[in-house]
């Protein structure tokens, strides 16, 4: 199966391709879509929902792992950020109703095993699981990651659950 | 001239379209896009999308005019908005470059020459322009009838201002 996480933003948004087959996760490619802030905003919320497009094109994920944003105490990032998520959730469910999300908590629990977990342990965690050389670059391609390895584990459980 | 007015939410999006011609206004439709809450995020946005598109397809507008959106004192429905907004505005931008915003203020100023007017004076004011029998209603139709209509004085000022 294939897994598209995505950390979503405006600035910048996260994504992490992963494959996971029974006990096995294997990392196909992560990166970062970015829009520049000169840009006005009809025109950086038209790239991410082409380049959210082109990343369904490309890697046609199974099922698709968000971030779940939660409250921001700029409220003006928080209006931007939401934007963003919008538009790359759209892009999303033209494609494909396997969209799920994954709150920050979930995450942690779900990559380290413990919900308090830092970023830096996340983030070596998301390498280890994936046998990466290296973490991760730039954070939010790391958390795109590691959203795609929870959907992975979670999806896992639901299938062991079936199996019963 | 065609314009759609968007007024953007995520439970209920008004829209108004009308026809501007020199110093001749018409109303030729408005109304609402609605998504129960009781729906999952991603298919109400996609409900949004869909019907903003359906819109630019019935009305193939020349230019289509967005209430920006400002400071929200509740925070949820504020990143609820604003994902509806940025879905809404996908769906235009992917057609046209021809998107404006115009902040409440300025709504009010070009509708009734008072950037203080309340909501029933705009409203009123938007019904004699038209030469709408009554007000329009619900409150989000005809707030989307006064952004088209600013966009419309406005653009004629820009008109004259490119010829002199």
């Amino acid at each position: 199966m294939i897994i598209l996480g995505i950390d979503p933003g405006l600035a910048t948004l996260g994504y992490g391709v992963i494959e996971s087959n029974g006990d096995r996760r294997r990392m196909i490619q992560y990166g970062t879509l970015t829009t520049p802030p000169r840009e006005p905003m009809p025109q950086r919320l038209r790239a991410i929902f082409q380049g959210v497009n082109q990343l369904m094109d490309i890697y046609q994920p199974d099922d698709v792992a968000f971030e779940e944003l939660f409250f921001s105490k700029n409220i003006t990032t928080g209006m931007a950020v939401s934007m963003a998520r919008g538009v790359a959730m759209v892009a999303v469910v033209e494609r494909t109703p396997n969209l799920y999300e994954y709150t920050p908590m979930q995450i942690k629990q779900a990559v380290t095993g413990y919900g308090g977990a830092d970023k830096h342990q996340v983030q070596q965690m998301v390498r280890l699981m994936l046998n990466m050389k290296e973490i991760a670059r730039p954070d939010d391609a790391a958390d795109a990651l590691a959203v795609a390895l929870t959907h992975a584990n979670s999806a896992n459980a639901k299938h062991l659950f079936k199996i019963q």
